[in-house]
């Protein structure tokens, strides 16, 4: 294969079977295509013994929704990349990539058959008790290893550049941090929320920490994010979980892939009141999310924190009292990222199944205007909310207006 | 000329004259070394009409003092697009460069043969008037037309992978932020100041203030510094000033280069005890120094405030509030980068002559432990000196002890 195409489901097949052993010799091979948006072609490539493969492959010039948006096929690359580095920090949460084609900007990975979309299993309420440890471990270790803390200048530098991912980067931008302050016409809001998201435009106060947070996003190159770490880049088991889709991994602030975590589990958090009826079952529920967001951070900066005082490679930042400062400043960027995503959620281009599920559009008015509070508050108080109980409380506050 | 060859002064001449008109036809040309270090050659081409320029040459390879420490001459093209950039944005302060050979990573600029260097007249107690205000609208100009402000989110990242500089930044890293807060064999301590110098290898709570600064210094690409902006780098004359030897420029914290001129006036103002024996016109210059500094920071804050104000191209960062505190968080970095440099000039590798031309090591010795009490205090108190007024009594206070 050369010239770039457009896969068919044949291309797709040759491509799995050229690039991995797993298959063997004399296999009979299918191919059947899961998705096709506007940015990439998703196949399943199975033999008769039911072991089977995913190739990605990255549309070329691809457009987003609603603005002539040029996207090279380049974030293919830096997808398969990204994974590859991850991986190698923490193998056991990252999908495995088994080889990158750069001329078809085509990823051939492991098949997570035996996982489900973590958004789908949190719209139906389920609960997976070891998922925020298991994401916890992934965000410290991939995190920390990409971090100043370990690199040389020279190589941190080097890695930058590998990842400046531009076009990716303008999205998040753009959709996260500027168009729900602003009348702007990619913005989709539901009709109950039309004057919650007006208030968010003449929000001045608010929209001078947004600034800070845009700007942070633009120039904090702290470790190697995922860049995209919601509830539907990760799947799950019963016994583990793995993140997918890495495409708009960069350089940026550690607090955002903390906080688009987060921010996805408070969505569903609060979503639960439109979603599950049954109130044993919703405050079940509700407790579990809570509990988990208690133990991602917990987990988290506990690990980060161990791996700066013992694996530190840079002198100048062994400092103990600059690491606690450290971790106290993702902690307020977490916040606020976690409030962003909150907001472009609920006003922005790019909704969430677990709001946009509930059928009531009272209730998902309610649910909402909830949202938009919530990730106010996160945005504001993010440097007064000194720990995870203070939260809570905040949460508890909320529940009960 | 193709492959790369050190220059000799008949190289210099004819590389001169291909790439300027300045000489015209039939002009006997004549050329003078004026100096060479182990970084590059420079040379003085001159005609028989009294017109000259300067060429400029990176050796390859070159090595620091007392270390192997690799640099390529990629620095060169560096060096000269950073000048030119700056010179787009402020050709009033920026030395004019008229060629710049890859190959022969050599640099033809104007001849600031009217000039003087800013850190011999400063160390002879001149006076010039203008200078402050010069300066200051060459950072605010250059500062600001390559922030975020004005460049979109791609423009900046292909700004910064140009401009990422890792050899020269690697320097920098380790002479300004590391060398000084251990026991390292670079650094370079006057028997008087051995004792002090020790303090800051024990000093826990300043090394986390370093840590910070070093941080920022590697992930914090707010702008194309100059990066390496003290009095040596300065030419003035009765006009106006010129910045040359922009050779370690890279995108970095804001305050990084207006902490660098301000410790470097600091340092003068300091060193004039040692330096005046009149003392009526030590305090005249130690008066114009200090005023200086403040003409420096008011300009420099008034001028970008005005332009973030005026012309901002990004529609999230045109928040005044989030303004305002972007200039209080470049004046802590200011004063924090400005305390780093009185510390590393005093007892890391490079010192200045402003200190080490004080004969009486027993006043230089004073003088010095001054300049590390000052470095201490900006950087402990850079979030607590709320402005101008406030750093003017610490150094009031200082020189009554």
């Amino acid at each position: 294969m050369s010239q770039y195409h457009s896969f068919t489901t044949d291309d797709a097949m040759r491509f799995a079977d050229e690039h991995s052993e797993l298959f063997g010799e004399h296999s009979k091979l299918s191919c059947e295509k899961l998705g096709e948006d506007s940015l990439n072609l998703v196949f399943r490539v199975s033999n008769d013994k039911g072991r089977s493969l995913i190739v990605k492959q990255a549309l070329p010039y691809a457009y987003c929704v609603g603005e002539s948006w040029p996207l090279t096929t380049d974030r293919a690359r830096i997808e398969a990349e990204v994974l590859l580095k991850h991986s190698k920090y923490c193998p056991q949460h990252t999908v495995e990539v088994l080889h990158f084609d750069a001329e078809q900007a085509a990823i051939l990975t492991e098949d997570l058959k035996e996982y489900r979309m973590l958004r789908t299993e949190l719209v139906a309420a389920k609960a997976y008790p070891h998922l925020a440890e298991q994401l916890a471990a992934y965000l410290a270790n991939t995190l920390y290893y990409t971090s100043d803390f370990v690199l040389t200048g020279p190589t941190k530098k080097q890695q930058v550049v590998r990842f400046m991912n531009a076009d990716m980067c303008l999205i998040t931008e753009d959709l996260y941090f500027t168009d729900p302050y602003c009348n702007h016409e990619r913005n989709q809001i539901h009709p109950e929320l039309r004057q919650a998201a007006q208030q968010l435009w003449h929000d001045e106060a608010l929209q001078a920490e947004v600034a800070q947070l845009k700007a942070d996003f633009l120039s904090k190159p702290q470790a190697l994010l995922h860049g995209n770490l919601h509830s539907s880049s990760v799947f799950v088991n019963d016994d583990n979980c793995k993140v997918i889709a890495a495409g708009f991994g960069f350089y940026g602030p550690i607090g955002f892939d903390v906080g688009s975590l987060i921010g996805n589990f408070l969505l569903n958090y609060l979503a639960q009141v439109g979603l599950t009826a049954d109130m044993t079952t919703r405050q079940a529920q509700q407790q579990y999310l809570l509990q988990q967001i208690d133990t991602l951070w917990q987990q988290f900066s506990q690990q980060f924190s161990s791996l700066m005082s013992n694996e530190c490679r840079e002198p100048a930042l062994q400092n103990s009292l600059y690491q606690q400062r450290f971790m106290q400043q993702v902690w307020a960027d977490t916040l606020g990222y976690a409030g962003c995503e909150l907001i472009r959620r609920t006003v922005g281009l790019a909704h969430v199944a677990d709001l946009d599920s509930i059928s009531d559009s009272t209730v998902r008015g309610a649910c909402e205007a909830k949202a938009l509070q919530l990730g106010r508050d996160l945005i504001m108080q993010r440097h007064s909310l000194a720990n995870m109980t203070q939260l809570m409380q905040l949460l508890h506050a909320l529940s009960q207006r």
